[in-house]
């Protein structure tokens, strides 16, 4: 996006613009989520890792879907927010040396990268019934329910004992 | 955090270190916030940024005393995730000139802002719990509440016409 441009004059603009950031983050995360499986210890949250690795690749799939519909071409912006979130993911782990606390510590940050997901695609639900897209919303909508799934399942790991083996 | 050392050994470091992130993010909202507010069209968003700018100042408070209760030192670390998160609002923000559609666009920044905030609250009232300090997650969890709660009214403000005006 150009600096001193006014790129975005629509709610269609709005809508596609942000298509492309999760996109891109989609992207993204499918690059850290083998490292993060590599690293965890719990065999669970390995396997956590390699699931949510195949839905990623599934949602990217889905978002060219939507990209088709909506008549535009399939294409990322930079996101400077899943940049720092996977960043600081990587700082994080790269800190810690026990295997139960990076556990933990894989798992927050697992979660802060599933909340950014979940809120892009709570906007762009409502966004694209808005323009209505129903089409596109209802795409949209799957990839919500599996983020806000494994937000669930990560919550539930960490409540079922990996918290407690860190602590 | 030194990037060749190993300084979170314990769930404890862990704990304190993701303290020190919030409240360097919840630092970071605060100084964000009354530019969101100058930027809002809608009267009901203008007055949100600004009662969440109050609530902020409340968080901040909070963290303050559970650095105090948990006995290290209130200090902020980088947190690259808020810095992406805000970075990213203010690029979408520059780029939209119709008020409706810079409406939609701040609402959707806020909400990720809120979301990062959820997530890490989250965690840090589960681990509070699990290092045995209920004092600590008591006052996080009042920090987590009120996130939630101005997620679902920034929702509720899309969904009452900001977004129908935008489109």
């Amino acid at each position: 996006m150009g600096w001193f441009s006014k790129d975005i004059a629509t709610m269609d603009d709005l809508f596609v613009h942000t298509l492309q950031d999760i996109y891109y983050a989609e992207n993204q995360i499918k690059k850290a989520l083998p490292e993060m499986a590599t690293k965890a210890t719990s065999p669970a949250l390995k396997q956590g890792f390699e699931t949510h690795l195949r839905e990623t690749e599934g949602h990217i799939g889905r978002l060219r879907e939507v990209f088709r519909l909506h008549g535009v071409e399939e294409q990322g912006i930079n996101c400077p927010a899943i940049d720092g979130i996977l960043e600081e993911a990587n700082d994080v782990a790269s800190e810690v040396q026990d295997k139960p606390v990076l556990d933990a510590a894989l798992i927050a940050a697992a979660q802060a990268v599933e909340h950014y997901e979940i809120t892009r695609y709570g906007t762009l639900v409502a966004w694209a019934k808005q323009l209505g897209r129903e089409d596109c919303a209802a795409l949209l909508k799957q990839n919500l329910d599996e983020e806000a799934a494994t937000d669930e399942k990560l919550t539930q790991l960490a409540m079922d004992g990996i918290n407690r083996k860190a602590a």
